[in-house]
Order: structure tokens, then C-alpha cells, then sequence
């Protein structure tokens, strides 16, 4: 009845046949549709890009509550699965129970949660904060999210950041095991090398057996094969879709402010009825004809 | 004190200084930063745009509350006014009169309200539903507009519609003037055809004193000094960002979900340093020197 | 898996089984939970109650946002249905589709909407206004509701206001037929009388089959018994609590401003242990109790 | 023009001014307006009773989100100034600034933070979590938010957990000490013993020169002109309303449920005019009346 187990279920079933999971970000329910119609296999709500357009610091100044409604939204209109980027978990353990429970209900079929602490910075920032929490405190974290999980193909990612933090790769490979253990369903080993080469020596290294997830944002040229032939199972492009827009509109607003007609940027925007379209309004209007139809038959309607 | 007064107070003056305000339509705090950044006299804060960020029909689905959220968000971010288009006044005058409040309250500068029946459909979408509401409710929800404000310079926009629902030119001059008298601060004429003919004609037989407002998303070819020379005091460019930020996403995801590498797309996309920008990223972290600074002269650190 | 089924199943069931539901009226979760506690079958998570802790009118003030908050809240903590009381269904057939899809994915087991014109007054309210919406267009609503809704069992609610508005009993019977041809689950028919005579004349004359709801707010001295052997299925006491707490308040703040010392009101007040009890810290504790045991298993405690 | 100046101004004044001044919990708009037109001289809305509204624990569950909306809710209703229990400030300094800028724009007049680790848990809790921040950090949030108000009368509280949490007398007074140096406009000092003593010996001990404020909760007996003179500015009765709105519901819910007849409990509840004198709905009848005769006199009724 509910589309929610199926949808959870085809996240866990992809990452057992796709040879890679392709998971395009998104920061509000339109780019989640667009990241639907353009073929990817998830969207990641992603919380650096959510955070800009609220032209807000990706550092744990948007709440949970304002996180949660664009994750709810998206998830409303898309059919394929939502991936909530849920940053530290927004406090200790009890509060990762409280979320994960609102976000399985409104439909969202998995969170990442990192190891930092709260409140956390950006991971690409240069001199930003990346202090890592206690393992001890993060295996902590996912028992209790696990623990408020009704649906088991509810996937808890568990996000590594000991690379990011400098812990090393012994540290990383160490935290990687100990959150598989405590039940972390997939592990997202994050970097912010130039090249891939630390990401493919841990998953050299690894002996776990979940998925690995990765967010190739500046080791950009990887190609997706040698992903694939690496044992990772999952990539997140995680922003570019903000950052087009933030291109394409910057790029826009400089040439119309100054232009004598804006259709001299026709061709730089999607047509009134792309949108409609993407708003559904033709489909909106199409019920409108049923129920007239409706209404006929019981007679209000000639 | 308070920067309000301030902001709402620019407008006015702009209205009356400017040959032409121009106002860039926003549909989020980050596309609203974009706009003030590029130039722009204002922020329109657009239904039609901020329903398709929810894949929404813009029909009145989406609440009061949600277009609320997204005008506060860019009335923190930006020092230009925020103008917020507000369709139909969200019900009768008591809901207007409530409206009214809460946005001048959150540091909007500006609503515009429409004289369709609520709830709306989008002007200009094919066989939409635009019948007008009658002249003397929507002056009730002007006069209630304007005993709930209570700084004079917070702007109330009346949207003339008669032209879009086919009722003609004289019924859109009458209300026009009947909107005047009843204490409009400015008339927008609203128009779907490709010319400027009937808004130039309109402008031409109509007698009212205060400035008159367009929105050329049809007549685009139109130009800035044609509008200015037809006593035209504001322009709005209401959506051209939505459309340019969904054209540019929905390539880039097309070029992206096929690609072997995601540095093939790195030049249509904006820098993370860009957006850290937009954040203010690297203004917190001056702020977080600051802090240590006077935490140092407290004695806290050495 | 998902208990919203069972939830939603349960209220029909009810509706079938027992000689008669008994609705306690509630305006947040707290509330709420104290009606599930005492024994209720359901919530009537009631507008008029919700508008008055925000203190503002019955009157279409609130969005579908802040009720729909409040109701989902609700959900959340009680394992009783919540029937949420949606007004008017704010708005057109096209507004009362994307609510119910809203409500039902929350877990709000059944909604009500009213045949009132939008935006409705309260219809206690002496000199409010009470127009009828026209029964065509109620009944659209109802089939859109009905299109909307997933799962069957969640249930929609007609509420007739003829006898309220001044239309009269073969209104009252013309509606209430035609809204259960066009698929409402239950029939709510509403009266502003001292005394349910006019009710009683309603449920003799009407010939439906579906269960019919009273709300005996001013007819309060009305025996459950008579409504019970009078086909009435479901009582919904809609604003008692909300009263009571606005009573005990009222009378307390009284007393306490002008005390020496508030301990003299300490017999008027539930314990600090009541509330910690009502909001699981007990409960929070535990689980913070077993996640350490976990931990030591895990070898991270010793 | 924008009260919000004076409003903030006005607790200053009756800090300097008052004896003592009586501040009244809330925990939704409805009781602010009560506590309010109760003769109260502010209102505090308390992070344990907007919590239990929410049937969640007092323990940082709710985002600051949650809280600031009831907080700019009881800021439209009321006249007399909000003081905004914000907990430990949601994060660290760049939260708090946040944070501030937030409440001081919706209209609220003070915010207090405490110097307990996020996430917290009630100071009143047996066996509750209670670990003190350390002294920098919690300086730091001071410094941060007095950096991010614009209005010097906006008040910043900091509340000193140092008795709770078992550091002791000398701590407390360290802290307090400190905290006003880093700016602090008043010092909350709290406690959980039973009788006045240990908030006594501090203020006998304590040379600082901002105002004290207390939470008498546990040792309720104490006498308000005791308070006074023990140099003490201000008194919060934190969650009294909400703890006699748990305790009316309880029993009338208790008694509803059985009762034959709801006339029973008439005695106990507030009548529907009440409500609606709360609601101010016959203020919204007025103002239609008004609008009635502005129509009349510009020609549309006759």
C-alpha cells in the first residue's frame, strides 16, 4: 500500500546489482525531480547545498527541521529514493533516534550521518573545523539509529571524515570496521585529495564487507569505471547541481541587468512550459477534466 | 535601529528618483543574493518560481506559510527590498490584513496582491482559470491591506488582471483607478501577449498618479527605454533565474549521469569556493578570529 | 511494517464494532496524548482549538502548514488515529488532493472537510459568516479527496453545515445524500442548537448507510445514550481540553501574580515527574541505559 | 514605528525600575496572551514546557526552529516583552550569533543560554545529564551574541548551571563573574534544592552588578518579597501554566470519558466567548464593520 518499503527496498537492491549506484545531489524538490528524470538512481539532499541556498554557511547553522522539509519534499515528488545528508546528527544519539524516525516516516529511504562533532564545517573548507568525535560517541550515534528504524532496508550510511581530519588511513580503516559492526549498512569514505589514490588505498586496504560510498567532488576526473573496479559501490556528485545554478544565474543576472530586452536571454532559460511541465500543471489540469467527467456522471454537469 | 524602515524607504525613493526600477525575480535567499550582487533595485520574491522549487503547480498549493518562509529568508540575506508577490492575498481582507503583518514584521518591503479569485492558476498558462474577483472585494482587501501596515513606505502592489481574464481595457482602467482610490501605492498591469501594445495603450488612456508596474515574461522583445518612455516605474523580470537555473540543470545532469568523468562539466559549474563565498564561509571564520581575539584580551588564551 | 495501516484500519473498525467512537478534542501533542491516555478511541485534532493557541481567529487565519504541523505532531505520538478537522479543505478540489496526499504519508488516519465557503468562520461564532458552498462543488472536493487518498481505510469525513448556515433540514438531507453518492466515508452533521432535536430529526429522516458524527458542543447535555440509540456512531468532543486549559490558566496566573509564594498553588498543578513522564524521559533514560549496554558489549565500556 | 524598540526598552526600564519583576512561562501564543493580560510583566518561553506541548523530551530534541516559531508567535500576540529560553544557543558561537539576529528580528526582547554541553538535558531531572561547558566556550556565545544584536536593550541572560551540576559555590560565582564581564545584561542563577538557601548565599556573596534573575521551581515556598530582598530583579515562574493545563486535561479527560452527559463539566471549562475574546474574534467582526462603512463611503455598498 505504502510506497515507502519498496522504495527503501530498490536502494538496498540496486546496491546489490547496479556494478555502481549513481546518485545525483539536489537541493530542493525541483532539482530532485530533474536528478529523477535525468536517469540517476537516488538523489542526495545534501546539507552544503541546501545550506547555500538559504545563503547560510554549511556549518550547522540550518536546523534539523529545515534540513528535514527539503528532504520531505523531495520526497513527495520523486519516486526514486532519497538520501538524507543528516551532517553529525544534529546532537548526541537520542537526537539521531528522534530523526531517524521523522525522516523514515516522511518517506526518505536513508541518512548519512558523519563523524564529527557538532557543530561541524564544511569538509572542503580551507582551515575549516574537522575535529573528529570520539568513536566511541559515533558507534553510539548509529546503534540509536538503528534502534529507531522500523523498516531494515532503511539504510544507515555511516561517513568516515578521519582522512578529511588528518587521523590517517589506519584511523579511517579502524572507524570503517567499528561502524559496520555497530550496524552501519554502508560506508562513505570521504576526501579531499586532488587525486583518488587515498580513496582507492582504503578500499585496497578494507575487509569489511558493506558498501563503499564515495563524493568524488575534488578528485573530479576519477573515472566512474575506476571507481566500479575499486569495490566502490555508490558515487554522490553531491553539488553540482547548485553550483550550475549558481553559475548559470550569476552568468544571467549580469547580462539582463544591463541589456535593452531580456530576450536577448531566451535561449539561456527553459521555456514557460518546461516549467509547467516539472510543476505537473498540465497533469493538474487533466484532473481537472476527470472530475468534470465525474461530476457529469452524477449529474452536476450537463 | 532597525534597518527596516530603511529598506522599505529606498523603495519609495527609487520609485520616485529611478527612470525605471528594476526588479529580478528570486525564488530562494541564494538566487535573492544573486540578484542584489548583479545590480538589481530589488527582489521579487515569485510564486510561479517558488511553486516549481516544491514541483508544485502554481495554483495556490502551496500555503501562505511556505511563501512566508522563502521572503523571510531572503529579506535576512539581502540589503536590497524584497517585494513579495503574494497571488491572491491567500483568502478574503482578514487574511490579507494578517499577511500584511507577518511580512512587514519579517522585513519584507513590499506585497502585491492580484484580483483573480483565489485559488489561482498561473496567468499564463493555456486554458488557466482567471476569473476576476469583483471590484469591490479586492478593494476590501486593499483597504485591509493598508490598515494593517504600519510603516506608510511598506508598499501595497495591486495586480490588475483584467487584461489576462479577457475582461478588456476599460474594465482594467476602472479598476486601476478604483484600486488607486482605495490606497494602492502602485498598479500592476498585467499582460500575456507577445507585444507591449495593450500595456502601452493601457499606460496611454489611464489618469492615476501613482507608478504603474510590468512584467514583460511575454512581450520580452520589449525595450527598457520603450518602458520608461510609457510612464513604466518599475519592471519586473520575474522568473527568467528559475528558468535559466532549471535549463542549466537539467543539461548539466543529462551531460553528468553519461559521463566518464565529472571534470568534463567543471566550466559550466561555479567553484566551491564561489558558493563558500555566498555563504559567508570565510566572513564566519573572520568572525571566529575576532572572537579569539577578544577572547585573548578576556585572558582565555594566550 | 509501517503501522499507519493498521492505524487507519483501526478507526473503521471501530466505527463498525463499537455502538459508539468516542473523539477527544485536542490542539497539540501533549493534549493528544493525555486523550489517548484517558481512554478515547481518536483525536479531533479540532481548527478552532489549534487557531486559539496561536491566538488568532477561527477563521481560515491559520495555513494548511500550521495545522497540518500540529496534526502530524500528533501522529507522531499517539498510536490512537488522529482525525484531523481540515476546515473548508483550504481551498479547491485541486488543494483538497494535495492535502489529503499531506496528511495521509504524516499518518493522520482520516481528514474532515466542511461544506462551508472559504475562508469559514467558526459556526458557534453569533453573526458569523456561514455560506454554503455550492453541493457541486463540495461534492468535487470529496471526489478529489478520494482520488488522492492511498490507502482506503483512511477516511473522509463530509461535514454538513446546512442546519448551521440556515438552509434547513432538506438540505441537510439532500447533501448528506449526495456527499455519500460521491464516496465520503462518514457523514458529520453539525447543529448551533441548546437541545439535538434538530440532529435527532436529521438521523430519523436520513436514509444513508454510511456512519454519522455529531459534535455536541452546545448541546452538551445530551446523553451519550440518546446519540447512541439514535444511529449516531462517532461523538467527537471537540474543544473541552483546550477550554480547560485556557480555564486553569487563567484562574492560576490570577492567583499566582498576586502570591507571596507559589507553592500555594501547587495542588492546582501537575508534578514535574507527570510531565517528564508524559514526555518519555524516563523512557529516554532507558534507552540511554541499553545503548551502554550495547557499548560495553562492543568492548568500548568496561 | 516598529514597537519592537520600546518593547525591548520596557524590560530594561522594569528591570532598573520594579522591585522585582514577575515573569509568567508560556508555552504557546495562548498563554502568552494569558499570562499577559494576567498583569504579568514578561513572558518566558520555557524549553521544558514547549518541549512537553510537543510530548518530547526536555533534552534538546526540538530545533531551535521549533522554539523560535512559538517564541515569534507569542511575539505577535503580546504587548508585554518575550524573554526566549534558548538552552545551550543550539551549537556554538556561530549558532548563537545566528540565533540572535533570528529572535531579536521576529520581535522577541531577550533570549537567555546556559552553560551546559549540547545536547542538554532538564537541570531538574534525576540522574539527568548536567556537565558544564567550560568557562571560554560559554564566554565565547556571550560575546558572540552581543556581537550579533542590533538593539542594545535586546538582553541577553546567561544562566549559570554550576550549582546543578555539583561544581559548587565557588564556581558559580567565577562564572558569574565572567559572564558579565563578556557582557551579559543579567545573571540566571539556578538551582534545584528545595529551599532558597544556596541561591541566597550566592547573592550575599556575589559583586557583580547586573541583575540577578531566578527560577524558584524546586524551592517554590520561598517568599516573593524574600526574593526581593535578597537582591534579587526578577522571578520566573517557568512552567506553572503548562503543568496546570496537563493537570485540568488529565482530570476532565478522566471524567469526559465516562460521563453520560458532557453538561457535567461545564463548571470546569471556559466558555466559547471566552475563546473567542482570546482568538479576538469579535475585534475581526468590528474591523469587517469598519470595512463595511470604508466600501459605503467609496460607493460599492449602498
Amino acid at each position: 500500500m505504502k510506497c515507502l518499503l519498496s522504495k527503501n527496498h530498490s536502494l538496498r537492491e540496486k546496491l546489490e546489482k547496479n556494478s555502481i549506484v549513481k546518485v545525483g545531489g539536489a537541493y530542493d524538490a525541483m532539482s530532485a525531480k530533474l536528478v529523477e528524470t535525468s536517469g540517476f538512481d537516488a538523489v542526495w539532499a545534501g546539507s552544503f547545498a541546501i545550506s547555500a541556498t538559504h545563503a547560510l554557511p554549511d556549518a550547522s547553522i540550518l536546523t534539523m527541521t529545515e534540513f528535514f522539509d527539503v528532504a520531505s519534499n523531495m520526497s513527495s515528488t520523486c519516486e526514486i529514493p532519497i538520501i538524507a545528508d543528516c551532517d553529525t546528527g544534529y546532537g548526541g544519539p537520542n537526537n539521531v533516534n528522534h530523526m531517524v524516525k521523522k525522516y523514515e516516516n516522511a518517506g526518505v529511504s536513508s541518512i548519512c550521518i558523519e563523524d564529527k562533532t557538532f557543530p561541524k564545517q564544511n569538509s572542503l573548507l580551507e582551515n575549516g573545523k574537522n575535529d573528529l568525535l570520539s568513536e566511541k560517541e559515533f558507534v553510539a550515534k548509529i546503534l540509536s539509529a538503528k534502534e529507531a528504524r522500523i523498516d531494515k532496508d532503511f539504510l544507515i550510511i555511516a561517513r568516515v571524515e578521519a582522512l578529511i581530519s588528518g587521523a590517517g588511513m589506519n584511523e579511517a580503516l579502524k572507524r570503517a570496521t567499528a561502524y559496520e559492526n555497530a550496524g552501519a549498512d554502508a560506508i562513505l569514505i570521504h576526501s579531499k585529495q586532488k587525486t583518488p589514490d587515498e580513496i582507492f588505498e582504503f578500499t585496497e586496504l578494507w575487509k569489511g564487507s558493506v558498501p563503499i560510498v564515495v563524493v568524488p567532488t575534488t578528485y573530479d576526473n576519477v573515472k566512474i569505471s575506476e571507481l566500479a573496479s575499486h569495490k566502490i559501490k555508490m558515487v554522490i556528485y553531491a553539488n553540482q547541481t547548485l553550483r550550475a545554478a549558481h553559475n548559470s544565474i550569476t552568468l544571467l543576472l549580469k547580462e539582463m541587468v544591463n541589456s535593452e530586452r531580456i530576450s536577448d536571454i531566451d535561449n539561456k532559460i527553459s521555456t514557460m512550459k518546461d516549467i509547467f511541465d516539472l510543476q505537473e500543471m498540465y497533469n493538474m489540469k487533466n484532473k481537472e477534466k476527470e472530475l468534470e467527467n465525474e461530476l457529469k456522471k452524477l449529474g452536476y454537469i450537463n
